[in-house]
C-alpha cells in the first residue's frame, strides 16, 4: 500500500529518529497479516477436516486482532509513547510466531495455511526489526 | 497486497458467482482506507490548527473502523449472507463518502487530507462496484 | 457499564436532541453483543460437532466486528453525521438478526448459542429503537 | 455485563485452572475501558482547548484499540496459548497505565478524563491481577 509512505511523508511534525523504512514495512506487514489471518480462519472453517483445525482458527483470530491493533498504533505518531509501542510490538511478534508455527503445521496440506504462515513470518520479522531499530 | 488474491485462490470451497476481481479490489481498498484514515486522524491532531479539524478527525475515526470491519467481512466466504454483506458495503460507502468529502475540503492545505480523500474515493467506488456486481 | 452514562453526561458540548437513554442502551448492547459473539464463535469451535456449526462461527465473527464498530461510532458525538450513523445502525441490526437467527437454531442444544441469541436480539432491538428515535 | 459469566459457564470444554472470577473481571474491564477511551478521545476533540489535549486523544485511541483486542483474546479459550495471552495482557496494562496517567493530568478540569482515568486504572489492575493468577 503506497499510501503508507505517502501518509508518513505528509505527517506535519517531526517523526523523530525512527527508521522510516522499517516503520512503513511493519505497518504494511501488520495490515497484510491481519487480512490473511482473517481469511485463513474462514478458509479453515470451510475445510472438511475443520475439527482438526480449531486451534488454527483460534490462533488466526487472535493474530488478526493483534496485527490490526498494532498496525493502527504504528500509524499514529502524535504523543509517541515508546513503552506502549514496544509492548504492542512484542505482543504482535508473539502472536505472529504462534500463528506462523500453527499454520506451518498444515502448510503442506492447505495452501491458505501456507500463504498465511508466510505472512505471519514476514510480520513477526518486521516487528522484531522495528523493535531493534527503536533501541 | 498480493496475499488477498492468494487467499481467494486458496479458499477450499466454491466462492459462488462473485466477481473475484471486484471482491479482491474492495478488500484491498478497505484495508488501505482504514490505515489511511487512522493516519489522517493522527496527522490532523498534529496540525497547529487542530481546532478546525475536529470534524475531520471524527469522520476519519468512523471511516477507519467501518473500513476495517468491511474488509474483514469481505474476507470471509463461509456461510455467506447477502443481506449482511450488502448492508455493510452500504455503510462503508456512506462512511467513505462522508470522509472523502470532509478531507477534500482540507486537501489543498494538508497533504495528508489529500492522500486520505483519494483513498476514501477509491474505497467508496470499490464498495459501489462490488454492490453492483452482487446484483 | 455505568461509565457509558457517565461519559455521555461528561460530554462537553450539546449532544443534540438524541434520546440519551436509547443511545446509552444501544452502546451497551453493542459492546455486550460483540463480546458474546466473540465468545460464542470460540465455544462453537470447541464443540465436537463443530463441522455443523461453521456458519454459526462465521455469523458470530461478522456480528462481533460490526457491533464493535457500531458501539465505537455511537460513542462519538463530535461532527455527528446522521447518514453514517443510520447506515451503521442498519448494518448492525442486519448482522444481529442474522446471528440471532442462526444461534437460535442451536439454542436448545448449546447454552452458549442461547445466551448469544438473546444478546443479538437485544442488540438488534436497541439498534432499531435508536433508528426510530433518530427520526 | 452478566453475559460474560454466562458465556464462561456455557463453554463446552474445560477452561483449565484459570481463576474464572479474575478472567471475567478482566474481560469486563477491557470492554468497558475500550468504550470509555473511545468516548474520551471524542470528548477531548470537543473541548475548546483541544490543542492541549492531542496527546490525550492519541493515548485514548491506542488504549481503546488495545483493550478491545485484549478483551477479544481473553474471550477465547480454545487452543489457549499462554505466551500470547501474557504478552497481550502486558501490552494492555502498559496502555492503560499510559492513558490513566495522561487522563489523570486533566481529571480536575475535565470530567470525561476523570471517568476515563478511573476506567484505565481498573483495567490496568484487572490485567495485572490476571497476569498474577496465570502464574
Amino acid at each position: 500500500m503506497h499510501t503508507i509512505e505517502g501518509m508518513l511523508e505528509a505527517y506535519p511534525k517531526d517523526l523523530g529518529d525512527v527508521d522510516r523504512g522499517k516503520l512503513a514495512a511493519c505497518i504494511q506487514a501488520c495490515y497484510e497479516c491481519s487480512q490473511t489471518c482473517t481469511a485463513c480462519a474462514d478458509a479453515c472453517l470451510s475445510e472438511d477436516m475443520v475439527a482438526e483445525l480449531v486451534k488454527c482458527v483460534r490462533t488466526n483470530l487472535d493474530c488478526a486482532d493483534i496485527c490490526a491493533t498494532t498496525g493502527a498504533v504504528l500509524s499514529r505518531h502524535t504523543g509517541y509513547d515508546a513503552n506502549v509501542t514496544r509492548a504492542v510490538l512484542e505482543a504482535c511478534a508473539q502472536a505472529c510466531k504462534a500463528c506462523g508455527d500453527e499454520c506451518e503445521r498444515h502448510a503442506s496440506m492447505h495452501e491458505h495455511c501456507k500463504v498465511c504462515a508466510e505472512s505471519c513470518r514476514r510480520c513477526e520479522q518486521a516487528c522484531r526489526d522495528l523493535l531493534g531499530a527503536l533501541g
